[in-house]
């Protein structure tokens, strides 16, 4: 049996366009996620909230709250609830939970009593300074705030069927609609965070309403543009463009218009979000200079500026990009809303067109840099996500800027999402984790019932159930990591000589009972960095399968930096399902720099001698669980 | 011919006690640092008096200054006049000028103008903040620039023989002895930035005023005490100490008493200062504490905090220390007046004890560190000294913070000093620099004559000259850097197997005639670094005799941190004439890593490859004096 092939390539590509299941179409029953998403029901929800009620996120008012109070949240705090309204309802939609619904219930009443009499709401500029509205786009997260309220409305109008606070959002959506824009008499105003262009996106899919898909374009295609927008804004508020604190609009991504934009630069949330809304724009109406831009922009982050761990963002100056392979371990910033924004985007690219290059890269963010964000008991986070750290880097139970713990809660209750896209013809599969999807091709059901181990295991089988056979393709992503791979249909071999961008394509009349056996061989694999990443030189990083491993000072009785791989070491990975909720641990013959003999020697004319040290690597979203101490992921060669 | 060993361990130790010559005592006359002290003379004093006057620094007044004014210098800017009046004294003193007299004395009269009726004297708080008086020790440099002024006056009147300045200073050294100490009434205050301490100890020696020597004890001894004065004057001041800018009182070393601390930690220069202070009070009266202390201090620089070059100060933002082994290249401070306080602390130590160790960093410090803040023509100055630049660092003409240049021209202008140290029964030779030294040892003059092109090359002739033959015994540092060395009197070969603590002593009846050959065999040298120093792993810096040295962009053609030196490479040096005043080339066979074949691609699972590359390195004091370009010191062996 062989791979089949399009009939031409513009069907190819025609079919390589689809849309992502929603994660209620998708259930997550492994041992690797499972546990983790019930984690986040049973715990970080809760916890969640009452870090919201113990911080007064609901009482501002009440208390008076002035800008530069201390310690209050910042500006945008009301994202942390709206983000914990999306996780909450994204959960609702696929366990009912009577209890979290009326705390929704009740928290919906809390926003609404916010919203204002033409439609406006927002917390701060309601509680805190209401009469700076619209006064300073570039800083203040108006626009962000909106975005991460419509984004909930969404989610829980499709996980309650409720419309309660999708009206609430509604009014206010057509309140910007009123506000923003090109039309006379309306401001030409953009967020100096982006967040809403993909949530009047969603808010558009949701409702059909195509004003907020044309209000989503406007906001893309006015940012960057001369002259420009927070220039005219700082200067009515009385400020001078000049003293902007970032320095650069590029910190923003306004410092050219999207089309023009060639390098990835600034605030790496904020650039995640503004790509994801341009690649959402691109599906719903396709602008090929838009999307040649968001190529562009790809290219340049996966070529130059990202993290093994998927991370993006290499400095806190910025919370952002700096230059090309600057790519520092011990100070990166990875923030882990940052690998979010890069599975969010990537996640959309996926269904512009069903590349592995895409899914490669959402896969690296979920299973290291974003997953690195939350403890194995889902209630402690971190920020940032270095790749080395002496000892002093933790996990905490809130942040004065708490962005990433909702946010982490929100992707985890949505993974379903990430697993399949499907169109007419074809069915993607991008992500292999057990559990059922049920899916529609050209009006039919199917269901895919994935049985694996993986992450730990590259063995993949998939049983296809629907209710009369059917022709369709079924495409299997061979991830960029595996260099052998075996698949088999109902037994017989399948030749993977051809794959297309990275799947290998089975178009076939299946039926129910089919029976589709991949097999992903997963050594642990040596990863060198480009010799330009001045951290990395004569480093190497361990990956096996998808996860990115460290070494931990707990596991490695010696300075970590003190130990060398050698290039012939043999590698071994085994299988410990004690040790922090089961995971492979990586062991090899290494050596430990011996420093005793320096003890009062700064230089010397000798290199330092070595000794034999045995290295346990283990994945790197699991630090920090146990022992405090030393960590990293590029381990000396030599 | 054996080297002569002491009588008793007792005579030893007393016999290692000496005075440094004064620079007028010493000429310098070889090809290294001859022509840049000519260049101090003939093009950094006066470009440097032109910048003071293009910089307002005498009308400070008639322009109305006030603080926070843009740009205005800092709060101490006199001290750039009188580091200058220092160094053009230091100059009068061996190369009579007439012109720079003449601008000398009308530069004491600017001085007298600013006295107050009381004696004090301080520009800032004549002509700027009047009412503000010791009313901020911690921070605002009052008597750091008393130090100044007086370390001037003493210059002044040692090299023309005139009291102008020395008397002005004397009135105002009165006035300080009257305001601060322990009696009552008088202010328990000390300076935020030592240097005051340093320089009563010069107006004593200058002087014979006991006064001086005991307010300089007053300075030292009350630093650090509890309640802390800096706390109390904030209070008075209206101000919280806890809002002390630089968080911590380690910043300006009076987080504990000086005789209790025993890590160097904050500000570079300010501890270099202190800690010249307190060798210079030991050497006054001895006193175990704080010689221990001293050593203390002495020995965890050198173990942990201090870079090859002679630099210290990790960081920009304390412009001083970190944590142990924490030596980036790039971002070093490595301020080159901290190199030149680590030369005048060792210069002292060596005073106290001519134990090798101190004259090895003394001499690691002039020849690099310090040496490199200076461009060749005396017009450029480095502030900061940083082993690794990607192209982007360079000498300027001026700095709002001035400090360097004058310092380095007063370092230059006062080598001489350095050369040597006598007592009644030793001489000792701390530097080989060809010229000739006029000492009394024991009421009889002695002179030595040095031949060499050191730091080219290790051969040292000396010659005594010597009115009548006396038995004394003469001291020859065997540099630290030095593996093999020969030493021959009147051509008899001297054993070097019993060093007294690093200096080969020849004890005889000496007369006239009498021909010291020592020499010193430079090779070229591989240094490591400690493994802790984690940015030198895998590292290797090339030492010749005394130079460290650097590569640079334009004589290498490929990325300097593509450069891989193989251990068993031969490293060959060469002297090119023509080159930067003429210097030292060392050149190897090495590798250089390829990039090419991984333009589109960040992470791999090969290692990169390699091709031959000469590498060309030359000494880093005279780097970035061409193509300006990247350099680095630390070179990846593999």
């Amino acid at each position: 049996m062989t791979l089949s092939s399009p009939s031409s390539a513009r069907q190819a590509e025609a079919r390589r366009s689809s849309n992502a299941l929603s994660h209620t179409a998708v259930t997550i029953e492994d041992a690797f996620w499972a546990p983790r998403l019930r984690t986040v029901r049973d715990n970080t929800l809760p916890t969640m909230y009452e870090q919201m009620k113990l911080n007064h996120y609901f009482d501002a008012e009440k208390r008076g709250w002035k800008r530069g109070m201390h310690p209050i949240p910042y500006v945008f705090w009301e994202t942390d609830i709206t983000k914990w309204v999306e996780a909450a309802s994204l959960s609702l939609a696929t366990h009912p939970d009577a209890k979290l619904d009326a705390l929704l219930d009740e928290t919906i009443e809390f926003i609404r009593s916010i919203q204002q009499p033409d439609g406006y709401l927002n917390l701060w500029f309601t509680e805190v300074e209401p009469e700076k509205r619209w006064s300073n786009m570039r800083d203040l997260h108006e626009l962000y705030c909106a975005g991460h309220l419509i984004e909930a409305s969404v989610a829980h109008f499709q996980g309650t069927g409720k419309r309660s606070l999708l009206d609430i959002v509604c009014r206010y959506a057509d309140y910007l609609d009123r506000t923003f824009g090109l039309e006379e008499g309306k401001k030409r105003g953009y967020s100096g965070h982006p967040e809403i262009e993909l949530a009047l996106v969603k808010l558009y899919r949701a409702t059909g309403e195509q004003r907020y898909l044309k209000l989503s374009q406007y906001f893309v295609d006015e940012r960057g543009k001369q002259p420009h927008y927070f220039d005219q804004e700082a200067r009515e508020r009385g400020d001078t463009p000049e003293n902007f604190w970032a320095r650069t609009y590029e910190y923003n991504q306004s410092h050219l218009p999207v089309r023009e934009q060639t390098e990835v630069v600034g605030h790496a949330v904020r650039a995640m979000y503004l790509y994801s809304a341009v690649a959402d724009l691109v599906k719903e109406q396709y602008d090929e200079a838009l999307f040649q831009a968001g190529e562009r922009l790809w290219h340049h982050l996966v070529s130059k500026r990202l993290y093994i761990t998927g991370g993006i963002g290499s400095t806190a100056k910025n919370e952002g990009f700096t230059e090309d392979y600057d790519l520092p371990n011990l100070t990166a910033y990875a923030e882990s809303c940052a690998s979010i924004g890069l599975a969010m985007w990537n996640h959309r690219l996926l269904q512009l067109d069903a590349d592995s290059r895409y899914a490669d890269l959402l896969e690296r963010a979920l299973y290291n840099g974003m997953l690195s964000g939350i403890s194995l008991d889902g209630s402690k986070y971190f920020y940032v996500n270095p790749l080395e750290s002496k000892g002093d880097h933790h996990r905490v139970g809130w942040f004065k800027c708490a962005c990433c713990p909702p946010n982490i809660a929100r992707t985890l209750m949505s993974l379903g999402q990430y697993v399949y896209t499907a169109n007419d013809t074809d069915i993607f599969t991008h992500l292999y984790i057990q559990g059922t999807g049920k899916l529609s091709i050209a009006g039919r059901d199917v269901t895919l019932r994935q049985e694996t181990h993986y992450p730990w295991d590259g063995a993949v089988s998939l049983a296809v159930t629907l209710a009369e056979p059917a022709t369709f393709g079924l495409n299997l992503r061979i991830p960029g990591w595996c260099q052998d791979a075996q698949l088999s249909v109902n037994g017989e071999t399948v030749a993977l000589d051809q794959l297309q961008k990275g799947y290998a394509r089975i178009e076939k009349r299946w039926q129910s009972g089919d029976q589709v056996v991949l097999n992903l061989t997963m050594p642990v694999a040596r990863v060198y960095a480009h010799p330009d990443v001045r951290e990395d030189i004569n480093c190497v990083a361990l990956q096996r399968g998808p996860l990115v491993y460290c070494l931990e000072g707990t596991d490695n009785a010696v300075p970590l930096h003190h130990i060398r791989l050698p290039e012939a070491a043999t590698l071994e990975s085994h299988f410990e399902p004690e040790l922090l909720g089961g995971i492979a641990v990586i062991q090899a013959p290494a050596t430990a720099v011996d420093s005793t003999d320096w003890s009062d020697t700064l230089y010397k004319t000798t290199p330092p001698q070595s000794h034999p040290h045995t290295l346990t690597a283990i994945p790197y979203y699991v630090w920090d669980q146990r022992q405090p101490g030393e960590m990293r992921v590029w381990i000396y060669t030599k």
